[in-house]
């Protein structure tokens, strides 16, 4: 019977992928790349300089209705840069969900704070609003408007939502959790650049939102990142910390703080603009392609595929496959038969507080991540699988 | 008489440059780097996986005579991940010259380790090894195979001589040093791809040493680094550091240590191939600028154009004028003139110690890099004016 569903799975993916292997997510690249690359070497920049950055950063401000984007070179560092002017100091802790990638909680490390794993719901796979409320009203306490973790004795500065597989979290809940608790809100839109909570889109919620440009999102710089936020002094500092704190001179060089190396280069900032151009209609793709893969999964009974939460829309990044709890035995077993024939599918990832390096670290109950680390399955979701 | 000197120095300038506007340094494209790049698009692969990462690692390996060579982000994550591996970490001191670029410095404190500034020498414009084995003498001791600043309490841990300029600082007599007193050897060989000392790449004789591909570099990857070492295990670990330290799987996402994102994408390394491709006929045309400028500042009293150590083969990256000490009040005119007649010339780095974030670290007499500091004048560089 085990077999049996892995088998259904395989077929059903192959209905509407074909017979050829698929990856994961692959980019692909149909607009003006080639042209802005090739402006960049005729230009002689490529490097930290260059209007390509200027124009990507205007653009995606533009895009996503933030007053404000700074490129840098991966979602990592924008993470880093952005939890950094929350106020994120050393012993500091900061929420994180326990299901997601690393990079959410080593940023946190690299400003020598602390995560602090908490649960997600079923229903948009990022943090429970609810449970978080309950767990902070038990564990912390307000001493001069910071929220103090009772148990360990360190300030909780910050709550990071993360939009999990391009899916917007319970903004509205977590706004509300930050505004009772005191906690600075950096979303973790990473995965989720396209995605829309009531109307406006992710990353624009919080004092800062992060978004990630590598070569497997919806869009692709070949590496890059981008801070947000509609707060202009916070942009500005973002800016400066990303270029090496270097005050403008036109021959000195006079740094004022402990700056980053994070900016973006010119040339994949030129991608990042041919790229930008397309994201509509990539997303459009993804869209079909959920309705593609809608159409034989609902007759499915033990597996769902992942809807966009509601009052939402989602870029639809990944496209995911959730097993009824008493289905989730056959995880590996799909994801067995899947891989081998050449058809990429993958779990999340595993929980954060389940690493070596983060075993030791404060964390909330996580019944639903865990069990629901047992039981997602993520299935092709290349743009142009969903071409028309 | 001031401004005697500053229009000689501008007229120099222009029998060797004309009179067209001149950057200090500009990357150009003359060899493969379209194909490169247009090979990325075709192929899909332009960000963390891809076949120009791997040859850019191995041509690096092979031009440098390094065992292994990482390729990275930028210089400064380069340096970051090898005083990381170099056991630098939180209160310990490294050992660097005040005369350098700040990402010298910043990469200590992303160790959450502290910049401890020593002086250089006027012979190499690197540190200087014998005044840093006295200093040594007097300020620390050895504790169970430890060098201790007696004053701070702390471990000195490592030592980071700067190829200043694309010039090689005195490897054998900080070799030494490092011996006598227990410390690491960690080379910022950023500015110095293509130089050598006693017919050895620079970079190769330390534990690591550390490349830039920045745009202002010799060669360029728009933005981007490299660490090279001899050490088959350490150079596994930078590798592992630098890619999230993910556990190799088909699809598990486990990570077994605190990792950074430090990955070059593939399509800055594609760029970086073709630019290692034209790497010596670019040495062999600023040798030649070099030559050039000697000619005309060869007969100018007080002024000398800064000529490579002996036994040394320098890149000559940034030409450099030092002005002789009497002559030092000169330096701000000759920056104004020729800045302001488009010639781009720049003093050396205001010294580290004198910038807000670096005021409170240890740091030894520096008598020669404050001298030098006001004495040194980078003129325009770029590969493209010592074509014959």
């Amino acid at each position: 019977m085990n077999n049996e569903l892995a088998l259904q799975t395989l077929d059903a993916l192959r209905r509407v992928l074909g017979t050829n292997p698929q990856q994961l997510h692959e980019p692909s690249f149909e607009g003006n790349e080639w042209v802005y690359l090739k402006d960049c070497l005729d230009s002689g920049y490529v490097s930290s300089v260059g209007k390509y950055v200027d124009k990507f950063e205007k653009d995606l401000a533009t895009y996503t209705g933030a007053n404000y984007a700074v490129a840098v070179v991966n979602g990592t560092a924008a993470l880093h840069i952005a939890l950094k002017l929350s106020d994120v100091s050393q012993d500091d802790e900061v929420l994180i969900p326990a299901l997601t990638f690393v990079a959410t909680a080593n940023a946190v490390t690299y400003c020598v704070a602390v995560p602090h794993f908490v649960d997600i719901e079923e229903k948009t796979l990022g943090i429970d609003a609810n449970k978080l409320r309950q767990y902070l009203a038990d564990i912390t306490e307000q001493k001069s408007g910071q929220c103090v973790n009772k148990k360990t004795g360190r300030i909780i500065r910050a709550l990071v939502p993360m939009h999990t597989f391009g899916h917007p979290s319970d903004l509205e809940g977590l706004i509300s959790v930050c505004q009772e608790f005191n906690l600075n809100m950096v979303e973790d839109a990473a995965e989720a650049i396209g995605s829309y909570y009531k109307g406006q889109h992710v990353g624009t919620f919080g004092l800062f939102g992060t978004l990630s440009f590598n070569g497997n999102k919806t869009i692709t710089t070949g590496g890059g990142g981008a801070i947000l936020t509609n707060n202009e002094i916070l942009a500005k500092k973002a800016k400066h910390l990303t270029t090496t704190a270097k005050i403008s001179h036109k021959w000195e060089f006079r740094h004022d703080d402990i700056g980053f190396n994070y900016r973006m280069p010119n040339i994949n900032a030129a991608l990042g603009c041919a790229q930008l151009e397309l994201l509509d209609s990539k997303l459009f793709s993804k869209r079909n392609l959920f309705s593609l893969y809608s159409d034989v999964f609902d007759q499915f009974s033990g597996i769902k595929l992942f809807q966009e939460p509601e009052n939402c829309k989602s870029n639809y990044w990944l496209q995911t496959l959730i097993l009824e709890e008493h289905e989730s035995e056959n995880l590996q077993k799909i994801l067995e038969s899947t891989n081998n024939s050449q058809i990429m599918t993958r779990p999340s990832w595993v929980l954060l507080n389940e690493l070596k390096p983060f075993l030791d670290y404060p964390s909330m109950d996580l019944v639903v991540a865990k069990s629901l680390s047992s039981r997602i399955i993520n299935i092709p979701s290349s743009s142009n699988l969903g071409n028309i």
